[in-house]
């Protein structure tokens, strides 16, 4: 069964979607919607999808499931109402910035029985899924700490602060997704600090640009974050887990891997500029992974509740930057 | 101008360089042929192209150029014929085994006037063509060693070493290429050993698996090449070039990078274990070159010269294994 | 002028540093002084040192300095004394685990103008201050964010660790010091979380195995320190630091360097597997240092004040564990 | 037993023995020769030895076995008269630059039944020799082909060129001890090539500053080596080895190993710049079995015959060069 997509919204990362799409041999984009028509028609043109409304793709009996990658505020409508219109839905991350409303949102689809995936694409990066599994397989023992480190090449413009919800709740829920992804256990403490050293317009904006965050679990294993806006080396996307019998790390990714050698030392390359660059095999696995749970009729992962569970733990963090502490998760 | 296609031999490589042109914005898979029905079968289905005979892709106006990937001993008819017929030629490595029918079918080439290029694939690999951007940014001053080294992971069979040209003609024909690559001055004298330490059955096929060789120019640069069919760690390609003021070199590649660490030490998964998994950029690359050369309607590089003197290089080190000294490599 | 030098204490720790000084140029370990004759002995028979009661060399004019490596508890009272007879002083961290009488012990070595040096052996190791270095030559620019791992290969005996202080005072009390020396600026939050992973015996002594810091400075530079008191892998002793321009880490050290591949992947070595084999060139540039101050009779560094601080930000740290939340550190 | 050692010649490499003799728990420097009455008088200040005369030393009964670090004309003359004199001897390779005379004086040594081990130290590196340990264990099953790298930071000067036999005999024999120390099996065929690259003044002397060596063994076995008298980037210094099973590399070698990373890259210091600094731990390894050797009566390896052998592929590879061809080695 080739499972048929509808494309919400035809911007940055719906490109990167409907590409995706189109090296999938099970997967068949047959429209793509969006309110700017030259970004829905370059879609078109390039991966043969029809120009649809919205309402359109909601009525049409031709698509099994859609891709929302329309601007955050409309997420939670969105996921609501194809989630009644019987459609599966992949949604980038966030569901909403306002946990209220995820909450309310996903009581909707779960009511509807829908299937509902959440954006976290690094699971599916191979290297970061390669350490799951070597967790999975028991080579480092029981986990009992882990190191994340990301960090972006610079900042986003002042437009995207604005509606970013704030680095916790923009940059830094990749990693609360990925420490419970390799924790084991939930993580239920939270502690962050949160300054501004990078770029004084982000503080202008009551931003923050560098946090870092220590995550604890009712067992005691502990997960530290380490985030800036700003790494003039390039992308740097790192995971360590250390467990009784060892450890497993995600090295950094480069696009050209040559070494030069001179009388100042060896050096090579920087790594990628861009998310888009080094995660291009992530977005590929995750299509892959939504479109397989579409074919497959069962539950698609990272779920809807993944989702919930990683802003749960950007709010925690937000409130311990307030009250300068440790405070609980709190959980529904 | 979109430059159109048609696809001689649907079999592996063929393969490969159609998804390599159905990724590229500039080219278009006009029409497939292959004796055996199925493959091209395949290749229409996958690709979108028309399944014609070769008689009819050489009549076709609508086609530009072919990309040859039949039989090694069908490579110089074919090129012969479609330079005839005014299309721009690709064609994969070698030409012909035979360097008196290479020679015989270029002069009916630059006759006609046609674009052809060869298949050396490396020379458009990202890390392999920025080892040779920073020699030609002066980075390590002039060359002066060459280092190559090439593995397989595991020999072919016996059905493909018969008819391979033997070690020298197949797998080291690649690294000459890279020689004349990197070396900056063309190598006129070669001296190479061969033996039998992975398979006894490729001995007994007249053929080798273990090689090095030795090249040396007129000035006095070295490059030396150490072969084998077998390399248990997966796909060991590397080069590294010394020049008077530093070294560059290309490091091995691997699909997951991830490093896990234990009692036993620190381990790193295994290199790529398949050509076409690792050279994938590479052969998006060559095709996106060839394209651009026959939609400018410029020479194509590396040419069927590099393809003759890559020839010429394997045929004197096979005359330096029988007389057991370094030999002058004949140029026309 | 050669340094004339006094040991207090023959045993692990009194050892290295004889060693060391039997290879420094400027110094000669004159004396040495332990309880346990065999131990005296031994450095005696390795070294050349005289075997003297402490009264006695503390009445020696043959003695410029002395080196104190015996019990913890007795660090403050000898600094004292030895303050008072003028000689000057090295001596193993801590000066003691309590800070009032650490605050107590100072006051009369700044009365006595006696130069003291505190054994924080990691600032002398080369790759550290290599580290340092580059900072002081502004390669990385203003330093923002500082990550530190110091993992031991496994957990000392029960005995050690009751008489420790703590794993705080004991262990992460020399990353408080490495914080220090690369942050640039004095951290006065002090954030902590511990747990028992490793061993319940230790648990069971009422101390910690796994620790989690963060630190902030007035400015918002962040440190984060993680520690265990295991690692399969051998002595994991990483620091990273980031700064507005770019990164300079430390890189772990292995006895032996040399990477296998094998079907399994690539291997290297295990890291070194104690601290006096990982860090025998820090111990001796740690006394060079010493033995340059003496002889130039200027100020020795890490000072008494360096220890100071360091133990400011362990008992910091312990009430930070206490309250859950992050805590000012007490300067005095 | 302690074993009483006398040190002829006090030149830079005489320093390095004495102070791996005074490293040596079972060693003692008793005396020290040398024209140059400062250089011995250095050596006898910095470890106590006694200054004797050649004779004196000859005649001593209270020295056991000699170090030769005298000038290379005089070791073969050396070794004689003091394998007549029974002591055990270490010389620092080579024994002489003329094979005849070599095989001359190892008959004398044989006949008087003197211990004799030859200075070929990279075989005490920890990094080489867990390559050989590697080999030994099996990990790498049948060993089919070597690669050895070694470049020099510099060219040496004039005056030591023309002393020095030409590079195969000075620089590359140290390379060919490797290649029988890793190949398994004897190399009975050598081809080499030479050219001047680096320095035309090396030229002007009649020597090469840059070598390519291919040996090979009766079963088809490879080994490469690849030589320069200049690198920028330090003394590089690698081994590989290709097994039936997998393969085994020694790194190179770096006094600080740190990583910088920046917009322009990730950079790592060059690697050690000195034979003396980089081989320091090989040194004392080198006198520890030279010391355990004539301690336990045993045999030392590498022996007298080790030299030879070494020698034997120099002159081969020299009449490679003259010949342009391969060449049989001669053995006795």
């Amino acid at each position: 069964m080739t499972v048929r997509l509808g494309l919400l919204g035809a911007g940055r990362i719906g490109k990167v979607h409907a590409r995706a799409i189109s090296g999938n041999g099970g997967a068949k984009l047959v429209a793509v919607a969006d309110a700017f028509a030259d970004a829905a028609a370059a879609i078109s043109r390039d991966y043969g999808a029809e120009i649809r409304g919205i309402d359109e793709i909601e009525a049409s009996s031709d698509i099994d499931a859609v891709v929302i990658c329309a601007p955050t505020d409309t997420h939670a409508d969105l996921i609501e109402r194809f989630a009644k219109a019987g459609k599966a839905i992949f949604c980038e991350k966030p569901i909403d910035l306002d946990i209220a409303r995820v909450r309310a949102c996903l009581g909707i689809v779960e009511e509807a029985g829908a299937v509902l995936m959440v954006g976290f694409n690094r699971r599916f990066d191979p290297h970061f899924s390669a350490v799951r599994a070597a967790i999975d397989e028991g080579r480092i023992g029981n986990v009992e700490m882990v190191q994340i480190t990301s960090r972006d090449p610079g900042p986003p413009p002042a437009s995207y602060i604005k509606s970013s919800g704030g680095i916790l709740r923009d940059m830094t829920i990749h990693d609360f997704d990925m420490a419970r992804f390799l924790l084991g256990e939930e993580p239920n403490m939270v502690f962050a600090t949160a300054s501004v050293l990078v770029d004084p317009g982000i503080g202008g904006l009551g931003d923050h640009d560098s946090v870092s965050v220590v995550l604890t679990t009712p067992s005691g294993r502990h997960c530290s974050i380490s985030n800036s806006r700003r790494a003039t080396y390039g992308y740097d996307q790192r995971v360590e887990v250390h467990g009784s019998k060892g450890m497993v790390a995600a090295e950094n990714q480069r696009p050209v891997s040559i070494e030069m050698a001179t009388a100042e030392g060896y050096t090579r390359p920087p790594l990628h500029d861009f998310f888009m660059t080094r995660y291009i095999e992530a977005y590929a696995a995750e299509m892959a992974a939504f479109v397989a749970a579409v074919s497959s009729r069962s539950a698609a992962m990272p779920s809807g509740r993944d989702g919930l569970a990683a802003l749960a733990l950007a709010d925690a963090a937000y409130r311990s930057i307030a009250e300068g502490r440790a405070v609980a998760v709190e959980r529904d």
